[in-house]
């Protein structure tokens, strides 16, 4: 960055430094956007940054399901019309929308923040994984459905819960694999996340 | 983003509309980098926020050459060392960090703000020419490098402001096309920029 200091705006290249910090914005893209915000008006930035910071200081976890909400318990959990004798295990709060564009899925999520990996330094007790017996032991689930991706940190994630809560006298599933393995789940289109809902077995 | 409110958090979904308003950021990408946003610390989503707000309050087009600065006149005008009889003219501050990154030019520059492009409504009076001329009018100039991207609207702004320029006496030269036809400057490597310099012709 230090051609870039040379001409001379040193705050439009921390901007850009900023946006380099974000996952999969090179420097040259990260300039490019720093242009951009200097080419939008003011009004439009400043609604920008509050955004963040709104985001930043509304947005945690729900008390209930840990997914990422800005009330105490997110709607999902306080919606009358779920299901809250299934839960359907996640990684992160982008498969519960992932989830949610099927239309199909009627019960209630449980986000784990994360997915067991050892050789990354995450191991079960940094996941959500004592909140989610909370909830079994709490009374009223049937169902556990591990939607952790195809992979093997996801694998593994769901067998080390499944063996969990399987001496609970609860039903533990895995999605169905209509999913190639090796995918990403966020991705995945609304048909082939639904088939691998509807075909999911018991394990 | 219908979906996305359902799973409750308003506050990300406002953040994720904000990214995907950024230039090569779709939707599904915007919410990437928003749930990235909650998972930094909050001094960091902060830094950030701050940033944007710093950047665009202090920001503004040097009153010389017209590229970015934070001061009233940005460093390269202000340097003693610099030539200030040669004159290389680009579309954008982008450019500008392109050609400072060759080092080997040592003239000054003049940001257009933009390239002539009457089907999207941008008329000569809508650039930076009228700076230009102004500067080239008190004195001092001997060359201007027109140094526009090889592509239709580059061509057509380098020979309007050609086409003004002349008259005054002072020579006009054209980047040498080392560069492939259609390219976009700020992309081309340093050797190759250097090479255009280099062979510049006059036109």
């Amino acid at each position: 960055m230090s051609a870039q200091d040379r001409t001379g705006a040193l705050p439009l290249t921390l901007l850009a430094e900023q946006f380099a910090k974000l996952p999969g914005i090179g420097m040259k893209t990260a300039q490019r956007l720093a242009y951009f915000v200097m080419s939008m008006p003011e009004s439009e930035a400043k609604e920008f940054a509050d955004a963040i910071i709104r985001a930043k200081k509304t947005v945690h976890a729900c008390r209930i399901c840990q997914n990422l909400t800005d009330k105490e318990i997110c709607p999902i959990c306080s919606d009358e019309k779920r299901d809250r004798s299934v839960i359907c295990t996640v990684e992160s709060p982008k498969d519960v929308s992932a989830f949610e564009r099927t239309r199909e899925y009627n019960g209630v999520y449980h986000v784990l923040h994360g997915l067991i990996s050892p050789i990354d330094g995450i191991t079960p007790d940094k996941l959500r994984i004592t909140e989610l017996l909370k909830r079994i032991q709490d009374g009223g689930v049937s169902e556990v459905i591990m939607a952790t991706n195809p992979t093997p940190e996801g694998e593994a994630t769901a067998m080390y819960i499944s063996r969990l809560i399987k001496p609970l006298g609860i039903k533990v599933t895995r999605l169905a694999f209509g999913l190639p393995i090796g995918a990403i789940l966020e991705y995945a289109d609304e048909v082939t996340l639904y088939k691998a809902l509807e075909n999911r077995n018991e394990i």
